[in-house]
């Protein structure tokens, strides 16, 4: 088998056409990269080893533009956008699925760095990437690399976490500083130059979710988690608020967020709440648990500003309000789109 | 919550952007097509419900151009090609999880007709579509739609297909007429008015793969499944060849090929057993269960011109060689790439 030029190849038409080439492409990067029995018996599908339990499945595509940004790029950014999905379910991730749409004449290059910091994500996660699929389309019919990934993983019997089992009373905890992956791909994309250290919050949150569960000796009392992405903490908490038919009210002043983020929002006219996260989850539980969830919370490296925002209500079902630094109580409406478009 | 303009609407950047007309979109669109007690618990993933044995899942990318062809569209392909990739492990097929990545200004009824036709395969295919992502690209950054799907099933115990298992000795079988996929396609694609009624195969096999487990008393008597997709019938007995560490030998004469499929093939200069399937499977099977496996087929709607093509030796492993119509003997290769992109 040749090999391939990863200094000056670009992706090729044949890349994507099942026969040598892409033998050869996911033979010298694909397998090499992601390494796991699974993937590396060759046939079109994965047979996984499975613990007991329930099963939980969730899906992502990913076309943020640019591909790379501060704090993250496409590859690691598509390991964790689904590796969150399944814990926010309360699942331990086990398994992504991964599909490659490329444009023709991408340097192999950069999908070689792109592939790499997705095995290195997935490793940090603990997931493996058993089974994919690779595209290409010709130019000006894609943009470099869409990525799909779809994860599977296992709920412990008994642990039910939705958007639909939030009840008046529940605390709102959010696990860290907000509208940071939405501001620093924005200022990537702009080629902004604004102050301060902006990057991405993009992180794979399974690990602070499993802390969470075993700080709980009821875990009955965590009723539902949920990552704010597009739309950010303003569209998670409608949705929920609409799943559960209560009211959210929200105190914007214990919202943690950044001076230098704050400024960027101001500075582009975005609402910060409505900015997408990656690496933060929302989390509505008893309030007699909050206090427990917020210590082991912050006792993680991807919790430590974790804080206590707002509470559930019987008031308009469907409804989240938030008061306001300067004392307004308002509506906290979702957006209709995200206000920055291609930003996962 | 407005009405979607189904009639002059085209998707827009909002539709892909977390907000609220991107739930419009999953409530009028996705959920009353797909309707299943796990998609319309609206998070954003899926709690499966999974019958014990070892567990499959694969994925496949969809960029097919064009969308709609004689014999099907991207919807109906996006379910058929995961549903066989997993039938191929001798799994019963599930669930599927389903990605949208559309270009903006796509017409909402066209997105509407796909989704139909999807929602219809599925049904047809006894799969859930329980869980997925809606994105929204700029025009000049997609081609209308792509879908990729992701499916998990499950597979009975001890029952383990692989193109790893062909021995020598092997019969091979192929259950009906090839390239009818990628001529249809290839067809519709450049409007060539060619003579006969050129279609595409393309349906689900697991009803099938179910009837051939059936026939056997002896399951482990089949060896391997394979779908000659991308690369056709060429591609995939090259890549179980060298899987296994075997040589195949193909009898051209007696490989199913429509009249009218083999003259398009002529005039466009293709070699039918390079050109993609989408509704054929190749079994490996010991001797001795070749006669009731195509008797089986036989009976069977997707395989009622099922036949013996060829079978495993010891010879050079890995190498393909085919006796060809006029007798001669010569090495039947893997393509480079599939000779038509954007097939499946």
């Amino acid at each position: 088998m040749s090999t391939i030029d990863w200094e000056r190849g670009v992706v090729e038409a044949a890349h994507g056409a099942g026969g040598r080439a892409m033998g050869q492409l996911i033979e010298q990067l694909f397998r090499r990269a992601f390494d796991n029995p699974q993937l590396n018996a060759g046939d079109d599908f994965a047979r996984l080893e499975v613990p007991a339990g329930p099963l939980v499945m969730s899906c992502d595509a990913h076309v943020i533009s640019p591909l790379r940004f501060p704090g993250g790029d496409i590859g690691a950014l598509s390991v964790h956008g689904t590796v969150n999905d399944v814990a926010m379910a309360g699942a331990r991730p086990l398994y992504l699925a991964a599909a490659f749409i490329i444009e023709e004449g991408f340097p192999l290059a950069e999908l070689r760095a792109i592939v790499e910091s997705m095995a290195s994500a997935a490793r940090e996660a603990g997931v493996s990437i058993v089974t994919g699929d690779t595209k290409v389309v010709q130019r000006g019919k894609g943009d470099g690399v869409f990525i799909t990934t779809t994860g599977v993983g296992v709920r412990e019997e008994g642990l039910v976490l939705s958007g639909a089992a939030a009840r008046p009373g529940d605390h709102i905890l959010i696990s860290g500083p907000i509208a940071e992956h939405g501001v620093a791909v924005m200022a990537a994309r702009e080629q902004l130059a604004l102050s301060g250290d902006l990057r991405s919050d993009s992180a794979a949150l399974n690990g602070l979710v499993q802390a969470m569960l075993n700080a709980l000796d009821d875990r009955s009392q965590l009723h539902a988690l949920r990552d704010p992405t597009r739309g950010g903490v303003a569209a998670a908490l409608n949705e929920m608020a609409a799943q559960s038919g209560v009211a959210m009210r929200i105190d914007e002043a214990s919202v943690p967020l950044r001076a230098e983020v704050a400024a960027a929002c101001e500075l582009l006219g975005l609402e910060p709440l409505q900015v997408a996260n990656e690496g933060r989850l929302i989390a509505i539980c008893a309030p007699e648990a909050s206090q427990r969830l917020l210590t082991a919370m912050r006792q993680h490296t991807w919790g430590t500003e974790s804080a206590l925002i707002g509470e559930v209500s019987a008031g308009d079902p469907g409804r989240v309000s938030l008061r306001t630094r300067f004392g307004v109580e308002r509506w906290l409406e979702p957006p209709h789109g995200e206000p920055l478009p291609r930003i996962c």
